[in-house]
């Protein structure tokens, strides 16, 4: 929704801002016009058009703004991927935090790219997961989706993900996976994790509907999997490289979730050129 | 200042809770208790240590908290840099949010610690940029200075740099710092960018504070620190990587600012163990 | 948790209060102290205790409560269901607030226990809709649960409920469906909404995960509920009310959404009986 | 004033769209153009309307939205009383939000309109309490005026209301009166709730504006009424169904209190149709 | 109430402090003790000690606070009014922020004791009006209690003021009284702006409750005073001053209003002295 | 920033409407149309037109605002500096809160400007302090610039001065300046307050960029003057008045530093004539 993402935008300028640019203030007169371009100083993937604009017409509504690659789309070094014209003050004061968006969405849909490309043809899905900056989760999973992996839940409230914690807690998988089913509403699915051949059997007789097999060897992944049989979803977890993607889908992963792709996708080069008029 | 920092935690808290822990909430006893370690999985400089208390302390005031590695101390793989105890369910809904901020933090802490090795003994000082995530600069910066560097300015409010479009829109280097001089208080210094040594020279003729070289080669960077000889300080800036920061050190840069300090620091890895009872 | 419920006793003590209790501020004694009851005036299953305990914490931290029914007991007319003391402004002046609370969501409580008793021993589950007061779906849900019945979803986030409109704008169930699974996280399950058999058929084909019957004659559910043979779960839903539960459940309903738990339920009465000193 | 109520409307759509409507942001095209009429199933006075056009254009500022039956008109059963046409994206999130608002205060100002019916002729004024869904009160007192009766104080900032223990506090009614004309400004009456003859005779010694009998029997009202021949308002409160409202009308009730248009109106049943294209 | 002030101390110090105090955080180690006492440096009546507290427990909640001098008690040059010892950084940052309630709101009520003084043994009430800083009306006129004179209505929430634009636009005094009477609550008096004897001889006809007679000369309050003969309050306002007070209180005014008393107090003179250790 | 500004704007307008403006809604008809002008009742220079403007945009975005005097330029008693047109609902509920910014804003210009004209010729520079109205300190600093002073830091956040118990803490001048430049980013300066010659001249030897010269006598300003020579900027400050600012000038003052500006200027008075039609 817009006037979410407006609250990001106002967080950003403000922190930016806060009593006031006095550079552009006192040197740019007010009635001064500009034209801005972001380029692409690399090859990328854009994410983050709304917010870039949303920045410029945040500091004023008639700001005249054009996205020349739209997210999702690539731009190869060089490339102008927005323009903006309208009051030289509001370019100049606008322009990091626009940019900061932009360079850390950008970085996580181009690096989500890379990784979704290793997985062509296996229908594996890739996700991401709650590994994301505080406060930032709603943008950085939108940049996930841009760059054409999937999400693993929001958050705790959309999603029960029973971990080692909650099963002693319980007194068992079985009894772990009956309370929840009986106390969370019925559009919810129950995933365990486990760490053993044993575990994957107590939660596909609890009737798991998805099984997070987290930090296995492949060789034990393979096992699981043939276990599993298609009786519930196989989620893999747990030092996932780019670099091993393959060899998890091919070892059976219907879903392969990585934190990487939030916390550690490098911010992408882009700069801003700006002329006067 | 403590109540500004629970706001990050309470925005991060709230994202990832929204309507509830639905896992933990239906699965673990209000009243079973819990102890939490957290581990450095690599070697690392923490930084976060008050988020990180904060969190589990805003989800309920009496959780006992214990910080065994402090901010700026370095941890091994291995060691634990975090101990908290009591009501488990606290633990398990706060562990991430908590993690997400340490691995951040720590993250940009430990590549400035390194950053700033390189340039032991040149009396150099190292600064972050404003190119930080949006939302987060207080944090961030404060990472930088945790790992040993400093600060460059805090936002646009605390410091005047005059860029090449300021100057056109003055009509020149000179008329520019003037109106700078006049117009902003009197404890704020006037930093000037500049491409080429005619602008060095205009900057100082100017009486600018302090001169940011930016993107020069080395050479010209040798020249404008002897033109400068002194009567400001200079700042080196520009496609900064940690492998040319001695050679810039060298080169005369009083100052050198690295925007990767905080855009492109990986995340370190770090866990939580938690054991019931 | 705690923190999100005291921005409703804020909210809700902000509206009453305002620029002050003109009347307890100005003739009672900053150091009088006092004493209330909140008593049942009819049978009641008691919902919302922490909201009143929080309503007189928030207004003086030191006051005094004491919960002599908690949420999901039963009182009789006459019983004292609640103690407080501390100084008698914060008591009058947040009377009226921790009434209005508990009277509401008690009233859901009752209610809800009541439709759920119809249901005893069906093995047929009662669950809320979002028809829910605006703003207060978190508390009212919370009611919901008090009173022994389950939860549907919390809102839009959390769970995929395909209606005409949807299906309409996709070009049938079958690919409203696919698309859902496709583009939705793994941990969220999918219904569909029907009014006829050829629909329950498409649905069941598509491979939905829950089938609501809307607004269908007992009849045509029972026929449904065959058709769909356990191959998907059943909610019946539309024009639900305490007089057809048993009926609905007996027609093979897993699961009976009711709006009317919510939106309908009857405020019970409370009052509270203060003495000074 | 309208930027007033679209807080209620911003709450009340984020609690339900929270991290996003999963349903229509995957199924739905942004591009794809809708209609909805909102329909009566039941005759009913309308409330909130403005709420409705204003979740539309909270969500799209260019829906179209036109009000066809306006507050304070009476709907019949099959009646379409909005319509709204725009991008259908925002027509299907909007739609439970703007229902849930309309079935509320409609609900109120349907029960409202009944009871005051009752009292046609009377000259008796009928008014709300602040017995009240916390956090909607200026909603639903808004609901009660559209329904044709008026209201009480708004909270505790804009009326003086002193009762027995404010008068055991001060050492009496005439103390407790007098205390009050001193503190409180000029602008604010003064009420004296009473529940004998005697005290009644006490509040029109001390001056009271207004003199609220609570609880009293009809005789007893009738006395009091005789007793204060004109010398203050009364108001009468206490156990008031809309059957007794007549009576207590005869009895000689200047004003009488019904906390029930608020705390028990039932919601009145309305449902939006969508068609796309 | 407590947590409503928070919010002014909480806003005060956030524009204060920002993004840090870097003096005090810079060159005062975080374990150093201090302790300060604010001293008047001219006679004053003393307002606003809750908000000197707070600031500094809200810095640091063990911060020990003494309130030596009262709200509302005399302070002569030189007397310590306030004791505070804690965390030496908390107390240098909080200062200022303290200082400047204390100087403004005791600017009020030193001020307002002087108007009062000139009124005694009158009978007449001095008053503020709504010529108060923006945002900040709460706490002014909580001062202008505190030196001994009364409030007006808070806002235009919780009184009727009737001036000459709403009479033309209800046609005449009588039917804009009748109105108003209908439509707002009956707690609510009615107070009529009038220029002339015409006029208040109309607002007495329509039974207003109080009279405001505007920019009057003194002969003709004296005849409107006659005229309006106790059968309504009477309330003289416009170019008050302090010198004028007696003679507009021998003229007949029930009350008089001033909007000086907060629009136009001088702050008085108070600093702090701080002592480390 | 305009979107900065409008929070002041709402919470003021919040604080005086509430929960409504009674009067103007109950006895204005929505559809009437009226014309405002604020006119000045004294000479005075104008400061928070935008403020003022905004005002009535907020209540209502259509009004029809016209600035006639403009912030910084002077208007005579009984010249229009503002009109505004639209619905007279709006007109006479925005007046007082549009005033109340005004006189105030306008009040410290006034006065400032008359300040301003005292050194008229010297190239001192006068600057407000940190003694402004706690959460009104950007609008007060504003129009402190607009009355032709400068400003002095704006916070706490943006430039450094060592007081006397910075200096103990630190154990001595050299030793806190030395601090300070090592940890404050380098485009803050730094002052050093001092009370004495010897003071002043370890200041100086510390390498302080600016002295301030605290409450010192003419003779010693004169001597710390001669003994800086230039060295670093000089400002003078403590019980700073119009009478003596000439005088401090001559004394060889860079900087002349008066809280009075913000704490004590008086509001000026205007008013608002509203024709309806």
């Amino acid at each position: 929704m817009d006037w979410q993402w407006s609250y990001f935008i106002e967080a950003a300028l403000t922190e930016d801002i806060g009593a006031g640019d006095i550079t552009t203030d006192n040197l740019i007169p007010a009635e001064a016009w500009g034209r801005g371009c972001i380029v692409a100083k690399e090859p990328l993937v854009v994410a983050g058009m709304d917010l870039v604009k949303g920045v410029f017409e945040f500091l004023d509504p008639d700001m005249d703004c054009l996205v020349t690659v739209a997210d999702g789309e690539s731009a190869a070094a060089g490339d102008v991927v927005f323009e903006v014209s309208g009051p030289l003050r509001m370019i100049l004061t606008g322009e990091r935090t626009a940019l900061n968006f932009l360079q850390r969405l950008s970085g996580i849909a181009t690096f989500t790219r890379d990784c979704v490309a290793e997985l062509e043809g296996t229908g594996t899905r890739l996700v991401d997961t709650r590994k994301t900056t505080p406060g930032l989760r709603l943008l950085e999973k939108y940049a996930v989706r841009v760059g054409g992996a999937a999400n693993h839940r929001m958050g705790l409230f959309d999603g029960v993900l029973i971990k080692d914690n909650h099963i002693v807690a319980c007194g068992g998988i079985e009894k772990a996976v009956f309370l929840a089913r009986q106390r969370v509403h019925h559009l919810v699915k129950i995933e365990v994790e486990v760490t053993s051949l044993e575990e994957t059997e107590s939660a596909l007789a609890a009737g798991a509907d998805v099984i997070m097999l987290d930090n296995m060897e492949i060789d034990m992944i393979k096992q699981a999997v043939a276990l599993i049989n298609d009786r519930a979803l196989v989620e893999v977890s747990g030092s996932v490289t780019r670099q091993r993607l393959r060899e998890l889908a091919d070892a059976g992963a219907d879903i392969i979730s990585a934190g990487g792709l939030t916390h550690s996708a490098r911010a992408v080069d882009l700069s801003m050129r700006i002329e006067e008029g």
